[in-house]
């Protein structure tokens, strides 16, 4: 006999970030009942978002996040879409603060600037209005035993430890989780984390006021803005009430030269003469002394599972430098491919009383697939957008690589391409396989990582590889730096018919 | 007013295996104040002694750790060295029984067999004796607070908490160590542990009776015994006792498919028909059923300091997989390294009293300086046993190792190479700049790693690859495989020349 027959099956998901909040939504419509546990406050009360606001660089959302809110919830996901601002390129900036855009899609897709805080409330809104679903803030996991099915946690208010028994557990609890070294208790698990010698600041530029006096934003709100200079970067991104958000990348080594006020305004009047007009000296040195540096790491980890109770989603099993802006993006995908594997396991909750050996069976399949499968994904994205700070520093600044992107850009226009468009795969997303199709024709990395979830990252990075091979062994790449050092014309040209495009 | 001012510098070593003990015994003559906390009862009790004994493989002792252990204290090095088996070579079973011996060194120079249990007791009681260290037993370290400087243990006889204020904080608690993990959590640590998919088990052979009924060795004891299989081995050395410990190391899967006696024997019957004979049916099911299936995982982190207050050393640093034979050497070379620079660093606090400020800018130079120079050294072993287990389980049966390996000792008598012997370096190790010297003239590989300590293992990983070009270049490498294959003969005079020299 087995003590659990009948019961309701509990999921218990630790952290309430965006990828704890769809985890939640998503094994709630499976039949499971859902006890949500978050170590901070709520957040959507004033004290908390502060804080929090201060701590995270803004977020894109781009065609996998919105795939992965699509799979769990059409009508949630139309919601959040209305809060973004679509960035149709990048804009970047040179010395003189002479701007060029650079699209990010032959086809003219968007990435989509959205607020973190406001991303996370509108899921917790959507959360708590789920019947099976309980959200428990200022509750601290300390310890989980994975054999007992038993996990203890303080209660913040209280000042007590209490435990919580569960059926499954899933740790979404960021870059520093409890339950992935909670997990290396019992799994063999392969982990790596590297700090990379960089570190980042957030700074501000406020609305500026339009003829009437209304206010309006400073600068191109459609546009990711780019400062890029070589061994560091500021970059800028629009949020709804007409401020940016910056964020300036620069080695430790460089930072630590900015030790008082004079050498602040300084370095950032050679640099980014632009930028100091628009974000103020004083506030520039007021972020310089209120805010903090913060590190880059980039944390890698196999297998993602134990047995057939416990995964680590997003930032806890993925934790990547921000410069392909898909960290939120890849932790929403991770949910939809475990739960895409969960309902091809047939484990939907709702639908038919199994006896829980069929369904713990199932389950420990399903999460073998899952780690099995997801592994060589998410090791690509990182390092991908490990790959992309240089790119987002340094080389979108040079004529090799504004000539590949125009030549990427006609090669895709020429090839034989099927047509994607979000909007058709939304409400099948659930049922295709992944990764779905081969993808076919020629397309440039930047749009198969960013606008085409139908490719896994792993298939987007070996394609890429494919198509740069093509191009050097075609003889094209060697001589386009040549042809663009010695004529400084070829590339121009291209890149002047780039921007007529948007 | 400094508060420590005229008050003892007081060292906590956590771990009190050899590493810690050498620690220990190291700081104890700079004049430290040395508290030891080992989580683990006494081993020198008898019921913990039989548990530690069945956990570990056996250790193989060569030049690095003897020198380490030479430069804290000569006299104990000696009394150490009566307890070991030296081993000159190995001795390959092929799978009819077949014994061919392949030397270590063209001189001759030996490994040595020693049992784990023998050298950690005989550690503890040297520094049992030194006035200015104490050893404290299950106290289990449960938090360090490096700002603070203070440590939080558990006292398991009273099953109580204590706090232990420290001037310095040595972690040398192995794989798992709490130290590192504390470490993590204010410095910005690389880390990466890595899981191979194979797993070991340790098995026994008992002595035989010779013509007079006296026990006796039923193998050759001066000699590593290996039977190589290609993708799994069987190794065994000597203990004093007459008895072998042959350790089975085996992928995972390979180990699944042994669910039954009748499997296990005749899977032995099959690869290691001479072993089992040795081994016995009954005592080799036994183990089957009582030994653990052991893990086997590499540790990279970097760096292993704290500002001027702690450090981690040996396994704590670096776990590296056993195959060759260096992870207790490297262990003792980290704390002959350590040692060296707080002495270069001129932090002897017996010599002088410094004033405090001094001694930490000191102490904090040289740790630094430790984590900088030592990496590359423990990156290059950790890689170089990984390698080895390929050599050890497949490479020596293959003809092309066999050739190189004659080539290698051909080339190192004919070089001109300056004579080295330990005792020569012994008690000048401390002041010799560390790497003290280029190696010059051509030197065998694991010659370098295992007999030369003055050649740091990165320079000799370096070299083994400089020499490898250089035959691969001169188009012997590649001619040798070909040569061995047509003509069956060439290796087999260059191998039973080297069986000759024994």
């Amino acid at each position: 006999m087995d003590p659990r027959k009948d019961a309701v099956r509990k999921a218990v998901v630790i952290g309430a970030g965006p990828v704890g909040c769809l985890t939640a939504m998503s094994l709630a419509k499976m039949g499971w009942q859902v006890d949500v546990f978050e170590a901070r406050p709520d957040m959507r009360l004033s004290a908390s978002k502060a804080a929090a606001q201060q701590r995270s660089i803004n977020l894109a959302i781009s065609s996998r996040g919105i795939a992965a809110l699509q799979a769990v919830d059409s009508a949630a996901a139309a919601r959040f879409l209305k809060t973004v601002i679509p960035m149709r390129g990048r804009m970047i900036h040179d010395i003189h603060g002479i701007q060029h855009s650079q699209q990010y899609d032959p086809d003219g897709q968007c990435i989509n600037s959205i607020d973190r805080a406001l991303l996370n409330e509108g899921l917790l809104e959507e959360i708590l209005a789920v019947p099976n679903v309980r959200v428990f803030f200022q509750r601290k996991v300390l310890s989980v035993d994975f054999d007992r099915r038993l996990m203890t946690a303080r209660d913040g208010d209280a000042n007590t430890d209490f435990e919580i028994p569960f059926d499954f557990c899933v740790g979404a609890d960021g870059s520093f989780s409890v339950v992935r070294r909670q997990l290396m208790r019992v799994v063999r698990m392969d982990y790596q984390q590297e700090y990379i010698p960089h570190e980042y600041l957030e700074l501000k530029i406020q609305p500026g006021k339009d003829a009437d006096g209304s206010p309006t934003f400073l600068l191109d709100p459609n546009h990711l803005h780019i400062w890029p200079r070589h061994s560091f970067m500021l970059i800028a991104l629009p949020n709804k009430d007409m401020t940016f958000t910056c964020t300036l990348f620069a080695p430790t080594s460089e930072f630590e030269l900015l030790k008082d006020p004079d050498a602040i305004v300084a370095w950032f009047k050679s640099y980014f003469p632009d930028a100091l007009a628009l974000i103020g000296e004083r506030p520039l040195l007021d972020s310089f002394t209120n805010n903090p540096r913060s590190s880059l790491i980039s944390i890698k980890a196999n297998p993602y599972h134990y047995k057939d109770r416990a995964i680590i989603l997003g930032d806890a099993a993925h934790s990547m430098v921000p410069f392909y802006g898909q960290g939120l993006n890849c932790g929403l995908e991770d949910v939809r491919v475990m739960s895409v594997m969960l309902q091809e396991a047939n484990i939907d909750l709702s639908a038919r009383r199994e006896s829980d050996e069929y369904v713990d069976e199932r389950l420990a399949g399903a999460l073998s697939r899952y780690s099995n499968t997801r592994h060589e994904d998410l090791l690509a994205i990182c390092d991908l957008a490990m790959d992309n700070y240089v790119e987002m520093r340094h080389l979108v600044t040079t004529p090799a690589y504004l000539f590949r992107k125009a030549l990427d850009n006609v090669l895709f226009s020429l090839g034989s391409r099927q047509r994607f468009t979000l909007a058709s795969l939304g409400p099948m997303l659930s049922r295709i396989p992944f990764p779905s199709r081969n993808p076919s024709g020629w397309i440039p990395l930047y749009t198969m990582v960013t606008f085409r979830p139908d490719i896994s990252y792993a298939t987007a990075k070996r394609k890429a590889v494919q198509q740069t091979e093509l191009l050097t062994n075609a003889g094209i790449l060697g001589s386009a730096v040549l042809a663009a050092a010695s004529m400084g014309l070829t590339w121009m040209a291209l890149f002047h018919r780039t921007r007529r495009q948007l």
